[in-house]
């Protein structure tokens, strides 16, 4: 795998001089065109082996290209607002945006490769890790974002050649850190484990590209003509990167039988009872929040149903029981210009709470796979990758921690219809209806399939939707504030 | 002060369930204008005495109005990311933007306050912060928030019965921590101190608003009818909150004497000694960088200065000397949707570094005062508070221990000139001339005036301007290194 980053690449002074000028005129070009067309991110990793140039790499890239649209990150420890996170959170929270230019010093890989030479992980969990990472920069690549990155490689010899020199030059001395040499002992091993990380995760999207590290000149350069390469060729091909891949087929629904179908909406309970109970559940919820093991874990809850199915009422009985410190409610409306240059679930990621805290979200990221789905406002393909995309998303979640509860409310179209009636006759719920929700209506048989579907397609062992029967609201609420309970109970 | 928030206000349960329904029809109604206007954001401080429903309080408002476009913050200790910058980040960071509510739970009251009762400050400091407080709320308010400070009450005697019976109750005897009967003991004190604090800080742009806090429905309904009432005014009120304060005149110019024309732009420096100075400060630089004590600092530089007059340049000979993972540069161009949404500092501090980093801005948070000043892209009165609003901004982060570097790079208009015809000739530097640079030039003197008045009113002792010859290169970028150098130094 390394071999041809092994030949002794070298580009003499000369060439060096004459080329430079040519392809730093290219790439501020190219760079031009991506921000004025800010159609795509850019994403750079820049990783390698100690004293392979990967910093003087960076500085270059900053120095050749406009620095203003670069945004350069060296992620080292991570904080603890990060670390209370799902561990791709410090990234999600630094995408370039579309057209511009972000360079990863350290990325995603560093600390799975860390783990693993050191003994910290096995040889599965890499792999499932790996599987990860192909899976999040699939998901990147799909949204449209370049992704290049570059492995910059020394043999063992160079290696140690290359920290030789640097500690004897005073001036460079500083850049070898006891780290390096502990590293270096460790050659073989690194070189056998991120060959391993290197083809595992080559994948057609974003492949790796190995440079040789020995030679500056060369570095540079091979660095550079690849970034020009790839950036003209990616603003040449217009908005047709992807493939002409079309969506598997979408379920068929053959009988009258449905998930939603089955549900009995009769089901109901008294207001005795129910004040009982909510009584009961509320407080139940209030001790839960405040057990100790409650500060190791966060929760996130989101509400889909149909419109007056009861989100808000359901939400007010959560956030009744709970301390205001600890919630904060994300109402999910369309995307702000920051959030459309990022891609689909970046503005979920943002909202992602820290340990002891709740996330409640009215509407949530199942949006795409319902209302745009639904409206047309995403392609098919769009939204057939948003399952997987989304049940990566969960995942994350969940391996953090975080205990998830998806409910979806549902009421007849009858029910609806009613509360819509209703609500128009009572004045201060009267800013509930508007003309979205009677259009959302007419399209009811569309959104049950892609209810359905979404069902099917996200009620993962990890994350199972829970579908409560509203048409009476007292029996949805218990429900509701009875799963949160018993959720959070497990986790503790 | 207290007097009218211990007349044993109540209000029987009839009533409020009549008035109830209307307050909430009408907050609703005032919540969705001053969505759909999205003219201003409402920023609401609840604070008080332990034990007179301030939790309580936030809920009901939670539930009366539409929770999706309220943020509730209650922050508690700060994060690591947060202690690394100046105290009033975590409270920019999450400012509501216009049209929507930030109910704050624990306020930028909560630490000076907590801190003076228990002895870590003296009145001299609680009086400075007060003042820093009071002048970060007038900038809100110009900035056209609608500020409302509510502080519930309870005397003495109050408290200790309602901790008392909140104690008896099983379900809410988890809200009286042991903090809380440790305050009831200083009461006195907290009564004291609080009452110095809300006199300071009842402002014309932001009064407090003090409520007795002992029938919860008296209390409901006084927070109610208050942002009803300052809502609905302020939406009535259209634009024209602001009295038509005419700005103070501006420094007529009466001799040709300025700061700038003072400068001598004859200073230039040799090739061979540029080289020799650039290797020194950019070897010097990169040590400081690596000092110990640099953990404990940051480093804010930015750069302004004439089209062409080479703060590109300078910017790379400061990054080409530092590790690639301690600087960011930010590029300040046209404010985004979400920063338009936000008082005009905040797409600043959005950017303040943590600990150990250097920001670097390529233009500044002084477009204000200069490329806004005179294109009028704001208002003489917006530009003219912009100059103390800078000079607090910068005290809060010198008080932060951020070294603040300011450059105005000077070259004449002639040097210009010679600058843009040779960046036309020369391919890679092209990009950096637009219409807007030769638009600019048109309007060189106005210019001149505006910096003049920036630097009088902004170069302060703890943030100086540095004003660099720059119709050489060499001897400005050596200016510049050596300045920063020396400034880095002195704080170390």
């Amino acid at each position: 795998m390394f071999e041809s980053a092994e030949l002794g690449h070298k580009i003499n002074k000369e060439t060096y001089k004459k080329e430079v000028p040519i392809l730093r005129e290219a790439l501020l070009d190219a760079q031009l065109d991506l921000l004025q067309s800010a159609r795509f991110p850019v994403i750079i990793l820049i990783s390698g082996v100690d004293g392979a140039g990967k910093g003087e790499t960076v500085n270059i890239l900053n120095e050749w290209m406009d620095p203003r649209h670069i945004r350069t990150h060296a992620l080292d420890e991570p904080s603890d607002e990060e670390r209370e996170r799902p561990v791709m959170w410090r990234y999600w929270r630094v995408l370039p945006p579309k057209g511009e230019i972000g360079i990863f010093f350290r990325s995603w890989y560093s600390m799975p490769i860390n783990d693993h030479i050191h003994g910290l992980s096995k040889n599965s969990e890499l792999d499932q890790q790996m599987e990860r990472i192909n899976r999040f920069e699939k998901m990147l690549a799909d949204e449209g974002a370049l992704i290049l990155k570059f492995w910059l490689h020394l043999s063992k010899e160079k290696q140690l050649i290359r920290l030789k020199s640097l500690e004897k030059d005073p001036k460079t001395r500083w850049r070898v850190n006891p780290r390096d040499w502990k590293n270096f002992k460790i050659y073989d091993r690194f070189r056998t484990v991120t060959e391993h990380v290197l083809r595992r995760t080559s994948t057609a999207e974003a492949p790796w590209t190995i440079i040789e590290g020995v030679d500056p000149r060369y570095r540079y350069l091979a660095v550079g003509k690849s970034i020009l390469q790839a950036l003209r060729a990616r603003l040449e091909a217009g908005d047709t990167h992807l493939p002409p891949v079309s969506a598997p087929p979408v379920m068929p629904h053959i009988d009258s039988l449905s998930v939603l179908k089955r549900l009995d909406l009769t089901q109901r309970l008294a207001k005795e009872k129910y004040e009982n109970e909510l009584e009961k559940y509320q407080g139940k919820l209030n001790l839960l929040a405040r057990h100790d093991n409650f500060r190791k874990i966060s929760v996130v809850t989101l509400f889909e149903g149909w419109d007056a199915a009861g989100k808000g009422g359901n939400i007010r009985r959560i956030t009744g029981a709970l301390d205001a410190r600890l919630y904060s409610i994300i109402q999910v409306a369309a995307p702000t210009e920051e959030e459309k240059a990022q891609p689909y679930l970046w503005r979920f990621w943002r909202h992602v709470p820290r340990r002891c805290r709740f996330t409640i979200f009215d509407r949530s990221w199942y949006g795409r796979v319902l209302v745009e789905r639904v409206e047309g406002f995403c392609s098919q393909i769009d939204w057939m990758r948003a399952y997987s995309e989304i049940n990566d998303f969960e995942g994350e979640l969940v391996r953090n921690k975080t205990v998830l509860v998806k409910f979806w409310l549902h009421i007849t179209k009858d029910e609806q219809l009613r509360r819509f009636k209703e609500r128009e006759k009572t004045g201060f719920k009267r800013y509930k209806i508007s003309e979205d929700d009677w259009r959302n209506r007419d399209k009811w048989e569309e959104y049950d399939f892609a209810v359905c579907d979404m069902i099917d397609r996200t009620s993962t062992e990890i994350a199972p939707w829970t579908l409560v029967e509203a048409n009476d609201k007292y029996y949805a609420r218990i429900k509701v504030l009875k799963t949160l309970c018993e959720a959070i109970e497990n986790a503790l």
